[in-house]
């Protein structure tokens, strides 16, 4: 690539390294992986339904074998790089995927995450330019292991920002308690990268969910409701204004923030409860504003009528494009060639911008690598 | 309005009936009517956040009332008429509030709901030409007298659709006893107007919510969440394919249904359940389709960014203004005076078609009047 031609970046790609595949190996509750006799490649099993199947199996009964293969796309190095060869993408900036160290043991979180943001570190040391990470926080420690990571993957090379999930500390992104992580993130110069994990509550995809629907209903629409709550309630508690230089990055073009952002407002405006705490002023910092000043989106969203309204919310200089690689390999053709999943985002980001070529590159990497820092110093 | 002329339409309009509202007084349960000492109007009471306040004021603790005042704008024609001429809309099509019937015992639902919509006939006939209905359905009753029910509603004038909840018989809009109802439904001619009432599980708010945030979290994500979750099982349940004719109006825009459109096709692709199972073939009908074919959106939405995703996916001639009157009064001027919620969702209209005038008319109007046939034979 040369230092003319703008880069084509995928900010949403997940990576597995060994040390976690064999923390996630030795676990028996979800987030698990389980090898099955017979079966080429061990099971990742993350969602409540699939740990069903799994007591299922365990009691004798047959099932299909629940989660999703870890295939060699999930934990090697070389297949990431096939992988973005494929596709034409120059820089990835990797992360680990959900559920991160959100399960670890208070005492062993610190050196865990250590371990991690390590493997993470040397895994892009080894194809200088073209890898960056989303370190991992070890968010079950102390508080003070916890600020003196946020330090330490400051100082790592090649790290520019922290993945994060919607539960924090455990009580949310609107806890209090995780301010002072909040401005010791942001002093850093760091990004978050808020992806979700935790869905929904079964109960609301009704009695034929799973059995029927597979699991359609908890990844279409569990993990953008997520975020998008998570995101309301940081917004309503006053987080963007008491950290204003936080800056966030919002997996699945914002879950459905871009098109609910309206009617967030109408309900802000006419809440009795909030006119009568004063909360309702003038001088108040919309969420559309929030959009505009405090958050990046992903394009990770398959179609260019959701996309549209992404760059619309947020503005075409705050949009990444990503794949959210290893997940959704292509079923119906060979995993080594080109996967639907990439095809169907990079088809929105051109169809959204239509015959704006600058909007496009800026999308597909321009973007990414002037707010990530990717093509300095690497 | 003469013959020639576009009329302004409003299809999100709802009446609370004085026998309706009685029978909300009568309930000691959520959804009820209490009034209180020194209260000018009645409060309604529909969230169990509400119900907790409910609580402690009858145990002595001092507690914000809880609920929405019922003014006039619930349970008086007059004022309807004074909004609509307010506003200058020419016809609106009302429709009982959430949650309907869903409560009322299967002996009773039958007289009950002949009753509501007695009432709602005898509402329109009052001003003719200015005033059309959608219609309440006794779901917890017996269903031949469920079944006979849409005929009766079926002749009367002024009758143009039901509206439905999302919990159907008890068990989801994906449920298999529903199709009868949906058939005769279709076969009637009428428009299902679907509209949310129970939200999400209030522990997806977390534990600041409600005390800090008023009620924004359950209205401004929970309700149009709940009609995505609902659309999304009717739609891989087989629902649309299985009764063709089935046209729907789907409240808030469809809830998240446009943005999210992209991403449910995309996690159907790579359902390796439902490919195993041989469901995603080329033939198969995708959201896109449902959404333009059989699918109509309110553009109940208070913003141009929404909006025009929900164009973009339905179309331009199949999106119907409305304004969810009497919900969402100003509350920092006179409710007798304009109405912020009506001014915002008509300023995205016309933001989001911009110089398409012809299209900005059909959504204010023209489309309703044709959908629901409502210049004929008035």
């Amino acid at each position: 690539m040369s230092s003319t031609t703008t880069p084509v970046v995928d900010i949403h790609t997940h990576m597995y390294p060994p040390e976690y595949v064999k923390l996630l190996e030795s676990r028996s509750e979800i987030p698990l992986i389980r090898r099955f006799a017979g079966a080429k490649d061990p099971r990742y099993i993350i969602l409540p339904a699939e740990a069903e199947s799994l007591d299922k199996i365990a009691q004798g009964e047959s099932a299909n074998l629940p989660g999703r293969p870890v295939t060699s796309h999930y934990s090697l190095l070389t297949q990431k790089i096939h992988f973005m060869d494929t596709h034409k993408i120059d820089i990835s900036v990797i992360s680990l995927a959900n559920p991160w160290l959100d399960f670890v043991a208070s005492d062993e979180a610190g050196k865990t995450a250590e371990d991690v943001n390590h493997e993470f570190e040397a895994m892009c040391g080894e194809y200088p330019g073209r890898l960056f990470f989303f370190a991992t926080l070890p968010l079950t420690a102390p508080e003070d292991v916890l600020l003196a990571h946020v330090d330490f993957v400051k100082g790592l090379k090649h790290c520019r920002g922290v993945i994060l999930g919607t539960s924090g500390l455990g009580k949310g992104l609107d806890d209090p308690a995780l301010i002072p992580v909040f401005k010791a993130i942001a002093t850093a110069g760091l990004v978050i990268f808020l992806h979700p994990h935790y869905g929904l509550p079964s109960e609301v995809w009704g009695p034929r969910a799973t059995a029927e629907y597979g699991h359609v209903l908890p990844l279409a629409l569990g993990f953008p409701l997520e975020t998008t709550i998570a995101v309301a309630r940081m917004y309503l508690a006053g987080v963007f204004d008491q950290v204003p230089d936080l800056r966030m990055l919002l997996a699945h073009s914002g879950g459905t923030l871009p098109f609910l952002a309206g009617r967030i407002e109408s309900c802000i405006v006419h809440d009795g409860h909030l006119v009568r705490e004063g909360k309702v002023t003038p001088e108040r910092r919309t969420v559309w504003q929030v959009l505009k000043e405090q958050i990046y989106l992903d394009a990770v969203i398959y179609n260019e009528v959701g996309l549209k309204a992404a760059i619309d919310a947020s503005g075409v200089d705050r949009l990444m494009f990503g794949t959210d690689h290893p997940f959704f390999p292509p079923l119906q053709s060979d995993e080594q060639g080109e996967w639907e999943s990439m095809t169907w985002n990079k088809n929105a980001v051109e169809k959204a911008l239509g015959s704006n070529n600058e909007g496009v590159k800026q999308v597909m990497g321009g973007n990414a690598a002037k707010i990530l820092r990717l093509t300095e110093d690497a």
